[in-house]
């Protein structure tokens, strides 16, 4: 087993939450912000994140929902030790504690399989190890290379909902066909939200929320548009201003069902 | 077998095109002119319709690029009657004939069998029989409800294209789950590009792209907007600029890689 020292403090949501990451490496950046703002969570509900990192989707969500039962599983150990840390030193005052397990989730724990949850979300990694290049470094591999397959998160998301409760994932456009073809029958009314980075451009983000046992109609919604402008001009952020609520006050994914 | 008497001859491409179609049931409008659009043909190329109609798509994607051998199939024989009319009265001098024959998608004759296309085309059934309510009238219902499975459709045109030959559909975008889903694995380098009514809204039409053997990522493209606006004001048309030259002038569908 090898160590990850956290190296750097960054801030989500305006400072809000604070999180120790790994200096080098997977690095949580907009993507796990951008799913907790997609997660239809009501105050009181019951989370699971698959592959939770060092926790930044659900101490986002946390943030964002208040009492929320927040769970992240993790099977990398240091990073899990570090999601566990960020959980204490975010924790709210209205808000039981993330609880994180150190576990894989092709092979989860019993206690955790006699569970369901409201909502499962999702950031799963975002290359196919068998088709693409390795990434650098062990950490790194693991946050972005593939070696549990997608059907393996989808189906363990599916068997951890409880009856009507809703999946949320952020992924690449490129695996799109591949989620889609993954999902299992008894996950419906699937939403698709394109996130394009330019009024114009090709998605580069996409959102998909799925909900057991849901028989609505799949729907494919116009994109969310990152930046402003049709090109990077100026230097700094160039956020759009729906973008900007939800990086820096915590608000909802617009364009997504209520 | 029940009879189609035509009572309506409709102009497409600003009468480029003239179709003779059954006054009642399944009626082609705007969507097969997208698809005709969509479809990277060049001149001369082999293109193959499935489920052709009353030939809409093949005869306006032969009005848009010359010396097409285009190749429409049919299972119902009034409909493939009145596809052979139009065939042959929409027929110009540099390109041949439309050939349209009389089958069922997943029962091709033998000739066809052995033939394989630069092209496949299909603007399938929208609504799957299984899940809502049946279309009114036998036509109607062959068009626009669903007993060919989409699979069925999908695996005839991976059979029938050449090695690194193109499929072109145009679906609605509930179905987008379904097709992606149901598309053979030599089909790849997968392009989706919703077509939204408004800018804003949620896509209600949705075009597929996929080559055979080809090895490129999925794109999700942005969306095209059909209608000016963000709502429709005055009585008439009010398609958006990029929309009319497509439905008028023949051009190309834009937002597709070229």
């Amino acid at each position: 087993m090898f160590h990850v020292t956290p190296s750097s403090c960054d801030k989500f949501l305006s400072g809000r939450i604070r999180l120790w990451q790994p200096a080098r490496g997977y690095r949580a950046g907009v993507d796990p912000v951008f799913l907790a703002a997609a997660c239809p969570a009501r105050p009181g509900d019951t989370v699971l994140e698959l592959g939770c990192g060092v926790g930044a989707a659900s101490l986002c969500l946390g943030a964002r929902v208040a009492g929320l039962h927040l769970t992240g599983v993790e099977r990398h150990a240091p990073t899990a030790a570090l999601a566990r840390r960020n959980a204490q030193e975010n924790r709210r005052a209205d808000t039981p504690e993330m609880d994180v397990i150190e576990a894989d989730l092709a092979d989860l724990p019993a206690p955790l399989r006699a569970r369901s949850f409201d909502h499962v979300i999702a950031n799963p990694p975002y290359f196919d190890r068998s088709r693409g290049s390795r990434a650098e470094g062990a950490a790194r591999e693991a946050a972005m290379g593939e070696d549990t397959p997608l059907a393996t998160w989808l189906e363990c998301a599916a068997r951890r909902l409880r009856p009507r409760g809703w999946l949320t994932l952020i992924h690449h456009p490129t695996r799109l066909p591949d989620i889609l073809s993954a999902l299992p029958d008894r996950l419906g009314s699937v939403e698709i939200l394109p996130l394009a980075p330019r009024t114009g451009r090709e998605a580069s983000l996409v959102l998909i929320r799925a909900r057991k046992g849901g028989g609505a109609a799949p729907r494919l919604h116009f994109p969310v548009i990152l930046h402003e402008g049709a090109q990077h001009l100026a230097d700094g952020e160039d956020y759009s201003r729906q973008i900007s609520a939800v990086l820096r006050d915590a608000a909802p994914m617009p364009g997504l069902a209520p």
